[in-house]
């Protein structure tokens, strides 16, 4: 089983995307989720820390991604978590948070959009 | 717990909105989502049957998705899913499958979009 | 993509297995779950509607299943969702809400278990 | 939004326990998941990497967890993602990534189990 997630948030900064020497297009953004969360003792709904994801495309969804979405974005973002433990040539460790997006759309709740197909795409 | 459930699919119909008489807007639409699984014996992925939910929306949620959708637009849906029993005034029992959508987007895996941000909407 | 779901709930009645012709073991149960929402008139927790579902196991979990689990028991269930039209012989349509499970457990929240392994099950 | 997630794994260490000084039941264990993923190359089913997770219960779920579980036990957990970033006293600086568990149960894909119903727990 893999690990789906759900979230919405904002986006952190730009889209930076690249291309594998394989030919793979690749959109990575940095994307902030607060939730909201009921606080029993103030019985009122509270903002609760922000969790922080790199959110990675692939292919077609990389291309779109890079082309529709700026920083401060709205988006609703669906894939695979996966958490990394990771250590650099100067002995550093640390743990990275990263969803595979499966896909990604603005969040209708904050605003109005449009949209144009392309192609045939399939998922 | 209430259950959250995450699809991706293609509006079967147009978006169809209302105002309840406390003046809640609520927009609802069909959605059909078409599941792609792993098939052994062919060893290739096949298209699942379609599963069919009512999405329903409120509020600014409701007034964007019935200005930004429409029939055959691929979008993202989050929210809770609702299984009810119905019977009408002539005895007909049914089951109907609804989401309240928390959150819906445009699925960016099919095309590019534009985003216009409303007023200070608050989650 | 599939619908992947999580559901907490009760057995509504007890488990009932057979085997496929192809020698497939399947097992069956109904599970109710009440979600929990916050009602903004009251302002406090409230029942919502009971969920209702059919849940299907299949191979080894579907005999685990089996002789784990009775009546009123709480479980947790992940698995995909699947919504079915129908039509009996008869002419009378409906909808059937159903989740091939990928894991089940009882949920610990409501008491103590014990666990016995068996072989080495792949999942 | 709550980034709600679905996973299972096996427990890599035992279950620590302890009490705030306000009287809350707290338990830990340390989940690691191994998702299963197709390869397009060798046209097979791999393992992918070990995510880990951090997993706390609380209450009386926190006290059934901890006289219910063993290391190596198969486990299915629901609950609220959290990702911190965190700074020690040394300025040493890390992300953590915790599952405050809504519910856990065993796998029964992986073996059978009995259940000893407490109380009458509310969720």
């Amino acid at each position: 089983m893999s690990e789906t997630i759900t979230v919405r948030g904002f986006l952190g900064g730009e889209v930076e995307d690249f291309t594998t020497p394989q030919g793979l297009p690749i959109s990575n953004f940095r994307l902030g989720c607060t939730p909201r969360r009921y606080d029993r003792r103030s019985e009122r709904w509270v903002n609760g820390d922000t969790n922080w994801y790199t959110v990675s495309a692939f292919r077609q969804l990389a291309q779109n991604v890079k082309s529709s979405l700026s920083k401060g974005d709205p988006v609703v973002v669906t894939g695979r978590l996966r958490v990394r433990q990771w250590e650099n040539d100067k002995g550093q460790r640390g743990t990275s948070v990263e969803i595979d997006a499966e896909s990604v759309g603005y969040d209708l709740t904050f605003g109005t959009g449009s949209f144009t197909r392309l192609g045939t795409s399939q998922v």
